[in-house]
């Protein structure tokens, strides 16, 4: 049982320092040698649980889904609507990719073209969108636009604040977020829904993350 | 002389075979071997114009970022207004970085972090988008927005268009484009010049390209 708990720490602790070196140095230069060594183990130990580098970065795409998976269902049934989740579980994301180098290295690996048959993270985000607009259509908070006609500059512009932000945090702060809400829902919500609607994000704020430029990872 | 005209012709088909190689293959794996035969010159002919690869890259990223100036350049004085700049020029990149491969791999290398130093394609997109939203502003087709607050939210959907259409060319097509100014210029122009703002772009449209999910590159 012991040796089981110590297995799974260090394949956790394996899925960590590799998410760190594939963002440091990308997949293709990325070396087995620096990742256990920065988990603190062996080479043989790394190979025991991880096959191959592909392998490696395979887990820390599965991992990076679990936890884009575990924020958006974490914000479920707590915003008034849907189109309030939306905002609300964006700026989780945002927050949360410039904490957590595995959730941030998935989207990286997951637009990695040269590694093929990866997890496609940006499609589960995508999907996740459409459907929150869809719920939100039929909740009747959406104005004159459709869902179909939104849910691609949503995601387009939410990529490209994770994609900007691997380089300058503040793209992914939470007034940068704010201010893009502030932009759009006006457009998307239906008038009488629009004056409940917080762009800012309808929960409480994590104390330093607001007005911050994000943190360094 | 005509030794010259076919030395820039040289250095002209490596740069070009080096962004289709870098684009496909990434910048770490890529292999002058494979760019030099693609190019149908030697190793020794690559040696002569690029010492290395980085140098080569950095051709590449120079090549891309005059093109993203000749598409500004070409599109200024023609629009009624800058916001219709803005729209017009933004189809034109996006048309572009689907059929022209130097413009897509100078953004996907000035995207690389592992590379230092490289030309940075997403600052020059994000100063002329900034500088256009403050020529509106000034012209007064900005309606309750000002440009600071506009600009990254612009420049986030944008890069995402082009970071997503590079696996699949759908989000660069014309289509995407226009519904995305459809969603913003109502947010974006004043109610008076609303009406004169086209999504679609105010220039013809080359053949084939309306409606078309993009081409292959």
């Amino acid at each position: 049982m012991v040796k089981q708990e110590r297995a799974l720490r260090t394949r956790e602790a394996l899925i960590n320092s590799a998410a760190t070196v594939f963002h440091r140095d990308g997949f293709s230069v990325a070396s087995l040698t620096a990742i256990s060594s920065l988990a603190g183990v062996s080479n043989g130990a790394l190979h025991f649980h991880f096959a191959s580098k592909a392998r490696l970065a395979e887990a820390v795409e599965d991992a990076a889904a679990h936890r884009l998976e575990r924020i958006v269902t974490a914000h479920d049934g707590a915003a008034g609507n849907a189109l309030q989740l939306l905002v609300d579980v964006s700026h989780d994301l945002a927050r949360r990719l410039t904490e957590d180098v595995v959730l941030r290295a998935g989207f990286e690996l997951s637009r990695d073209q040269v590694r093929e048959g990866g997890r496609d993270l940006h499609g589960q985000w995508r999907r996740w969108v459409g459907a929150a607009l869809e719920r939100a259509a039929g909740q009747g908070v959406l104005g004159e636009v459709t869902p179909g006609e939104v849910a691609a500059s949503v995601v387009a512009a939410t990529t490209g604040f994770e994609v900007l932000g691997a380089q300058d945090p503040a793209w992914l702060s939470h007034r940068t977020i704010t201010r893009f809400w502030q932009l759009l829902l006006p457009r998307l919500a239906a008038p009488p829904a629009l004056g409940g609607l917080v762009a800012a994000g309808s929960h409480p704020v994590q104390p330093g993350h607001r007005g911050q430029p994000g943190r360094p990872r």
